[in-house]
């Protein structure tokens, strides 16, 4: 093992999808687009703005879309680009590896619902 | 989408994976256990009391082991659990996200160099 191994583009890729909250976003959109309230009710305990921060990151790398549906009242909808679904093979991966090897009841949990 | 949906252990998973250092700890150890060195050696950045930490927590997590091998002077190395060595599709699969949509040249990434 050498530094010349390390790879400052995964490195930006695990900080990018471990950020609090963002995962389970992702997670959430890999089921379609879906309204901000859709969203926020798919995930306990997140706030709104937590949430409205996630998908503004998410937007500027790319990862999501915000489209505003000229109906009235006006609808916001986010979607995954193609950049964002393409992270559904990870995701699923380690959602995977979570069902089998985290247990249910999680200690540090505690830390995360205040 | 309902909060029924939302898996707190796939929380659990991403928060761990994604902490700072973490993921780029269990890519390095993918190749094979290493050295306490051998592993700060194949970061750039990581100071030893990050990678020490890091690594107690994934100590305690089940996902890596630490073995004490008596020689003289002492070794120590780290290796991944089957716990650990499980999240290898995952982080194959994250890896091959960044090659692919993550660019070389990444502004974000001038935050996690001081």
């Amino acid at each position: 093992m050498s530094a010349d191994n390390f790879c400052p583009r995964f490195f930006h890729a695990v900080e990018l999808v471990g950020r609090r909250w963002t995962g389970v976003i992702l997670r959430s959109l890999l089921g379609g687009s879906a309204r901000f309230h859709e969203i926020r009710e798919s995930i306990p305990d997140i706030s709104d703005r937590m949430l409205s921060e996630r998908l503004r990151e998410l937007e500027a790398e790319g990862i999501v879309t915000r489209s505003v549906i000229p109906e009235t009242p006006v609808r916001v909808e986010y979607a995954l680009t193609e950049k964002g679904r393409a992270l559904e093979t990870a995701i699923v991966a380690l959602g995977k590896w979570a069902e089998r090897w985290v247990p249910l009841e999680e200690p540090a949990a505690e830390t995360t619902r205040p």
